[in-house]
C-alpha cells in the first residue's frame, strides 16, 4: 500500500466505509476428492501448490480493498469450524448457513446483514467465490474499483470475464450497449447485459468467442446494496420476509446479526435458487465490466492446469515428491508418498490422507462418483 | 501326507535321505518396486494377494519333497537377516554370498555344501527359484519325482515348462531324442536337449509354440551333485578351487560349511556367469522333461496378471482397498490408502511403505528407471 499514489482509486476504495467485501464459501467438496473432503471442501484446501488455502487467497485479494472489518463470508455450517480457522482476523464474521439453498440465499443473508451492520450508509458489496483462481491482482483491482464506481450509479454489477477458449463448463453473458457512466472513457465502460447463455456445446462456445460479444460468467458481482435487497423482495418475497424475521433486535459491531437458531427453522422452506435465475437474468438494472485478470473457476483436477503454471517443461503440474518418467501434462499432488509415474500423459494422480486418485484428466468430473460409492460404502472416514 | 498311499512315488522322494532342496533366492529388489526394495526384494514380498513372501510359499513347496534339514537358500549378504526370518524352521541352513555373481557360482555354493553334508551317499540336488509362481502342485510333485529318478541316471535334468503363448521373455529349450530310461512309460519320458534358444522375438515365439517342440527354460534344475561338480571342476576350475578353499575343514551338521571371511575375499575375483552358460549350454549329459503345472516367473507387475486369477469380473486383480470406476485388466497393490480409479485400463497403481507407482502395464520394464533416478537422487530411503 505503501507504494500506492495518495490519488490511487483503489487506496480510495479500501477507505470507503460503505464498501463491503463478501465470499461466498459453500462446496460440498466432492470435486477435488481426495484432497476436498466433506469438512474442508476445496476452498479451505491449498491448491495449485499454494500454501494459503483458496479462502485464504481470496480474503488477502480484499487487503486492498475492503477492511477486514467489513468483510464476511457465508458458508455451511459444517464448515463453520474450519472456515473460521483459516478466516481468523482476515475475516472475524462468519455466517453460517443451516442448509446449502444455492447462492440467492446466502447472497440474501449478506446483503441483509451488511444493512444491519452500515446502517446510515449506502452500501455496496463485492461478492466473489472463495475458490476461485485470480492472478493478475493489479487488473483485479483496477476491474473492481470501476465496477463499484458502476454499482454506485444503481447498477448491479458483474464482472464479465474475457474468454481466453471456447470453455464449455461456465455460462456465459451477452455484451448490450456501452453505458457511458462517468468516470469511464470509451475503452472501459461498463455495458448493459443483452442476455445470458447456459453453458454451450464446443460450436456456441467456439462462436462466442470469436464474435467478441460474449464474456464469462464468473460469479463475481458488485452489487448496490439496496437495490439488491429491493430486487430480491421483488422476486423472493416470502424468502425475505422470513430471512428478516431471523434478523436480531440488537447486536454487537461484527457480529452475527442472525439468531441461528430461527434461521435453523426458516431456511428448509426457502427457495433454492440462484441469484442468477432469482435476480439477474430478470433485473433491467443488471450491468457488465470486462474483467482480464487471469480467472479460472478450479471446478475439478483437469482445471488446474488451466489456473496454475506447469512446474517442469513436460506440462505436468506437480505438488510434492514425484520421480516421472516420460511424463507429460499430467497432475500429481501429493501430502507425503513420493508418486513414481511412467508412460503417463493427461492424467490425475492424488495422495492425500489416507486414499489415492488415479485417472485420465478427461474423466476428472467423474471424481464425484467416487465420492458416491465411498458414501454408499459407508466409508465416511474418507469423506 | 497322511492321505498318499504307501508306495506313493512323491513320499518315498521325501524319505530318500540323498534328496537336497535349494533355492536361489538372489534378486535386486527393482522390478517390483515399491514393494520389493533392496533389503526386500521380490521373493521376500507376498504378491498376487498371498499371505506368505514367495521365499516362503517356494520352501512349502518342499514339503512333501525334501525334509528341512535337507534344504538351503542361497542369498546375498544384505538380504540374510531378512531372509532368515522368513525361512525360520522350514530351511534353517542359509548360504550368504558375498555378492551376485549370477547363478553358476550360487548353485556351485549349494552344490560344494550338499557334497560336504552329504558324505557317503550320492546326492541329488533339486534347484529352484525363490520367485516363481506355481499353480498346479500335484503334476509339480510328479514332474520333480521323474526329474529326480532322471538325475539318478546321470543326466542334468531341466524342467521345461509347455509354453501356453508365445512369450519373448524367456529363454526356450529344443527337445531332441526320448531317452527311454526305466520307470517311464512314452508319455512322459524325458528327452536329450536338442539346444538353447535366446529370448526371442514375437514372430519367432509364434513358431516355437506352434512346433511343439519347445519349452520355457524355467530355471528349474535337478542336478546330481556329483556329475555337477564334475562340470563345474572342467568348465570353471580356477572358481571351483577358489570356493573348495573357502570350505572349513570340520562343520556341525546343519551348519553353513563355508568360512564366510574367506569367501568374501573370494567372490569378487570369480566369473559372473549363469548355470545355463557355464554348463548346461555345453554338457552332453543334459536331459529335459515336460512340465506342465502353471509356472511363471513373476518378472514384473505386469506379469502378475499371468500368474495369479484376477479378482473381479473385469480383469482386475486388486489387493488392498480400492473403488474402481470403469477400470478394467489394472494391477491395484496397497498396504493402507484406499485407492480410487476411474477409466484406467491396463494399468499399475502400487502403494507401498511411503512410495506410488503408476504405470501402464505395457511400461513395467521401466520400474528400474525408476529405482535408477531414486538413486542418483539419493532417496535411499524408498530402495
Amino acid at each position: 500500500m505503501s507504494k500506492l499514489k495518495k490519488n490511487n482509486p483503489v487506496q480510495k476504495l479500501a477507505s470507503d466505509l460503505s464498501v463491503y467485501g463478501v465470499v461466498l464459501a459453500g462446496g460440498s467438496g466432492t470435486r477435488f476428492w481426495p484432497k476436498s473432503r466433506l469438512k474442508t471442501p476445496k476452498q479451505l484446501c491449498a491448491l495449485g501448490g499454494q500454501e494459503q488455502a483458496m479462502l485464504s487467497v481470496t480474503l488477502d485479494r480484499f487487503a486492498p480493498l475492503v477492511a477486514p472489518k467489513r468483510r464476511m463470508i457465508v458458508t455451511h455450517r459444517e464448515q463453520l469450524t474450519a472456515t473460521k480457522k483459516i478466516a481468523g482476523a482476515k475475516c472475524p464474521l462468519v455466517l453460517p448457513e443451516p442448509q446449502a439453498k444455492n447462492t440467492a440465499p446466502a447472497i440474501a443473508l449478506a446483503a441483509l446483514a451488511i444493512e444491519r451492520l452500515a446502517e446510515g450508509t449506502d452500501p455496496v458489496m463485492i461478492s466473489m467465490h472463495a475458490d476461485h483462481v485470480i492472478t493478475d491482482l493489479n487488473e483485479f483491482n483496477a476491474v473492481v474499483t470501476r465496477a463499484v464506481a458502476t454499482a454506485r450509479s444503481g447498477w448491479l454489477t458483474l464482472l464479465g470475464v474475457v474468454p481466453t477458449y471456447p470453455e464449455t463448463g461456465y455460462g456465459y453473458i451477452e455484451r448490450g450497449q456501452a453505458l457511458h457512466l462517468q468516470p469511464f472513457d470509451g475503452t472501459n465502460s461498463p455495458y448493459e447485459v443483452a442476455g445470458f447463455r447456459e453453458k454451450p456445446d464446443l460450436a456456441t462456445a467456439q462462436r462466442y468467442v470469436e464474435s467478441g460479444r460474449f464474456l464469462w460468467n464468473s460469479g463475481l458481482f458488485v452489487f448496490p446494496v439496496k437495490t439488491l435487497l429491493a430486487e430480491l423482495e421483488q422476486r423472493l418475497p416470502k424468502d425475505m420476509k422470513a430471512l428478516r424475521s431471523c434478523l436480531k433486535k440488537s447486536v454487537g459491531p461484527g457480529k452475527n446479526p442472525f439468531d441461528e437458531a430461527k434461521l435453523a427453522k426458516v431456511y428448509p422452506r426457502l427457495t433454492k435458487i440462484s441469484i442468477d435465475e432469482a435476480v439477474l437474468e430478470k433485473s433491467q438494472k443488471i450491468a457488465v465490466i470486462d474483467a482480464d485478470f487471469g480467472w479460472q473457476d478450479v471446478g475439478s483436477w483437469d482445471a488446474l492446469a488451466k489456473a496454475f503454471p506447469a512446474t517442469d517443461e513436460s506440462g505436468n503440474l506437480i505438488y510434492g515428491k514425484a520421480v516421472t518418467i516420460d511424463t507429460s501434462n499430467t497432475i500429481i499432488d501429493t501430502d507425503g508418498p513420493l508418486v513414481a509415474t511412467i508412460g503417463l500423459h493427461d492424467m490425475v494422480v492424488v495422495h492425500h490422507k489416507g486414499a489415492i486418485l488415479v485417472c485420465p484428466k478427461s474423466r476428472a468430473q467423474d471424481v464425484k462418483k467416487i465420492v458416491e460409492a465411498l458414501q454408499a460404502g459407508k466409508r465416511k472416514d474418507l469423506l
